[in-house]
């Protein structure tokens, strides 16, 4: 195998493959980065989870392909002059990697053992969205995903798509995160399961721009496709939580208020609740036009309050406060509806006007004093 | 004890003090501010190594004094809004903390039992100094400071004047960083080992300008005086190093070289060191204007070349990569010097005029292949 190509490149598109790499694996191959010189440069990343391919501008002089140890290679690369970098490797697997006066000498690992992606149809349907969209709702929703392994479907977000409206919605047990856009291109009705992390990683690789991204599904992958990369994931297996049914319909107080007051005073609040074991609940005491936001705990106490408009009775409910900043700190907006019902029914976060979002936080039961 | 001040203003010395508070003591008290309210607020953190105590413009409505803890004070006045803030102690220590619509209720603790600063007296010789000449003079000199606590006098940094010239040197057994300054304000002939953790705070706590930092000295302890603040630190005692010695007066061989490609070079060489525990030298191979820059680890093997002006013999020497890069790093000029006389002897880095720094670091003698 003998190629040459940019440095930047080169670099840009291993930081992408390098997201699919497990950095210690039981199986040694999968530390590592599948090269595949034919037309152009192929680079390879895959932790049987999660496999990322980009494909690289390249001048091939011989064909071939091999591994590299995705940690070396990437720190070789990361560290050598914006110049042409050459790679040669010989068949015994010496590689030599030389750009400007610099020259590498490391040994690859043969490519025939590193596993294939999963083959994902592209006639399936696909539903096609302009990467910042994807990449906001992913970032709206991801905070939800559950950590629980025992729960395993809610480790990951639900995709649907139906009338031509995409949504995406994570349920951790305790609070709710759910985003809607309508999208031109997308085609009948599908959902599907997604890991966190895959969706993490996604997020994190497309671009604030309007390219599309394009997205296939089986019964049990998922293809990203987009620019010059192809994300497949593994889906998780399941049946999701339905969702609709825990958002309470009705509500008998409606609260607007300026979001960023509201997480100012709950972080004050929360700044007496010191030791992570005792979870000390933020109370809220809903009055006309104003809440009162206090905490109690064995530190001393804080109140706090803030004018809002309210419709309905007052109420006193209480809250674990990262919950409600988590949810309220993601709402991209100046202002924000809070529904409730009860002291112990879920409070609701909207936005003022559309269905763009909705926040579900769960509330924690207060002791009488 | 009542009081109220400027958030901003209270925040900044809050920032200051909580420099010399233990976050974890044995003696909890030390994990707490003083406050001392009379004409203004004084702050004091003391973890008895090392005291700083800043004067805050306060309005004092009752004179007293307290302590607070240093984590919940300090997280409560960051997270106040730019407004007035009010502070109340009762006899019963119940504390009061006020400010805009939010009131904060904490538990402070009896002031009797914190401990005083060590007095220095201001009439014993000064050396006073632009804060910024410091401030450089403690960070391209503090990298070099012993970790070993059984070479305990070598965790500090050695501060000498003499003749009007201030030198910093810090040595740890296989470097040495020195820097040199004329200072204006610097009478008669003395030395002190002020402790590393002492001279890295006060880096951090100085400006960047032209504003004087006033230096008075006992036996035992350092004031600094600065702005509103005092800094007190105990010395280290016992015999620093004779730096003078280990420095070679003389050299076979004289390398001019650019920093920054030097830097480049030797970094690209240190990747294929990957294990912490392998201690594999970079090996410096210099020639008629070129130095060659290599390394061979179990990994695979780089070369790597860079352009110099050389004056003297051939040589090869080998080298812990971290402690070149750590001088070359610190020197902040374009050019440098390196002198050499063997390949068992020092390399000394130096400016290409002047003496404002000497660095010093010992080679790693290479096996032969």
């Amino acid at each position: 195998m003998k190629l040459s190509c940019e440095k930047n490149i080169l670099l840009e598109n291993i930081n992408i493959v390098q997201k699919a790499v497990s950095p210690k694996s039981t199986l040694p191959i999968l530390e590592g980065i599948l090269l595949e010189a034919d037309e152009n440069l192929k680079l390879t990343g895959n932790d049987l989870e999660l496999g990322i391919e980009c494909t690289v501008e390249a001048t091939i002089e011989q064909k071939g392909s091999v591994v590299l140890s995705s940690k070396i290679f990437g720190e070789i690369i990361r560290k050598l002059p914006n110049d042409i970098v050459n790679i040669e490797v010989e068949d015994n697997h010496h590689t030599t990697i030389k750009c400007g006066n610099s020259e590498f000498n490391i040994m690859a690992i043969t490519a025939s053992e590193f596993p294939e992606l999963p083959s994902v149809q592209k006639e399936e349907s696909a539903l096609i969205i302009p990467q910042q969209k994807l990449r906001s709702m992913i970032r709206e929703t991801i905070f939800a995903v559950g950590t629980n392994e025992n729960k395993l479907i809610l480790t990951g977000s639900l995709i649907e798509i139906e009338n031509k409206e995409l949504t995406i919605v994570s349920v951790d047990g305790y609070r709710l995160a759910l985003r809607k856009e309508i999208i031109d291109h997308a085609e009948g009705q599908i959902s599907f399961v997604v890991p966190g992390k895959t969706l993490n990683e996604i997020s994190k690789i497309i671009k604030e721009d309007d390219q599309d991204i394009a997205i296939y599904t089986t019964d049990k992958h998922v293809l990203f496709e987009f620019d010059n990369c192809r994300i497949v994931s593994r889906l998780l297996e399941g049946e999701f939580l339905n969702y609709k049914q825990i958002i309470p319909a009705e509500h008998s107080l409606t609260v607007k208020a300026s979001a960023k007051p509201l997480i100012d005073s709950i972080e004050r609040a929360a700044l007496i609740i010191t030791s992570d074991n005792k979870k000390y609940p933020v109370r809220l005491n809903i009055e006309m036009d104003k809440i009162v936001i206090s905490c109690i705990t064995d530190m001393g106490n804080v109140q706090d309050s803030i004018g809002v408009e309210t419709l309905g009775e007052d109420l006193e409910i209480g809250f674990n406060h990262k919950y409600l900043l988590d949810a309220l700190k993601t709402c991209d907006c100046d202002e924000v509806l809070l529904e409730f019902n009860n002291s112990l029914s879920p409070c609701i976060i909207k936005p003022v006007e559309g269905n763009a979002f909705i926040y579900l936080v769960l509330p924690v039961r207060l002791r009488q004093e």
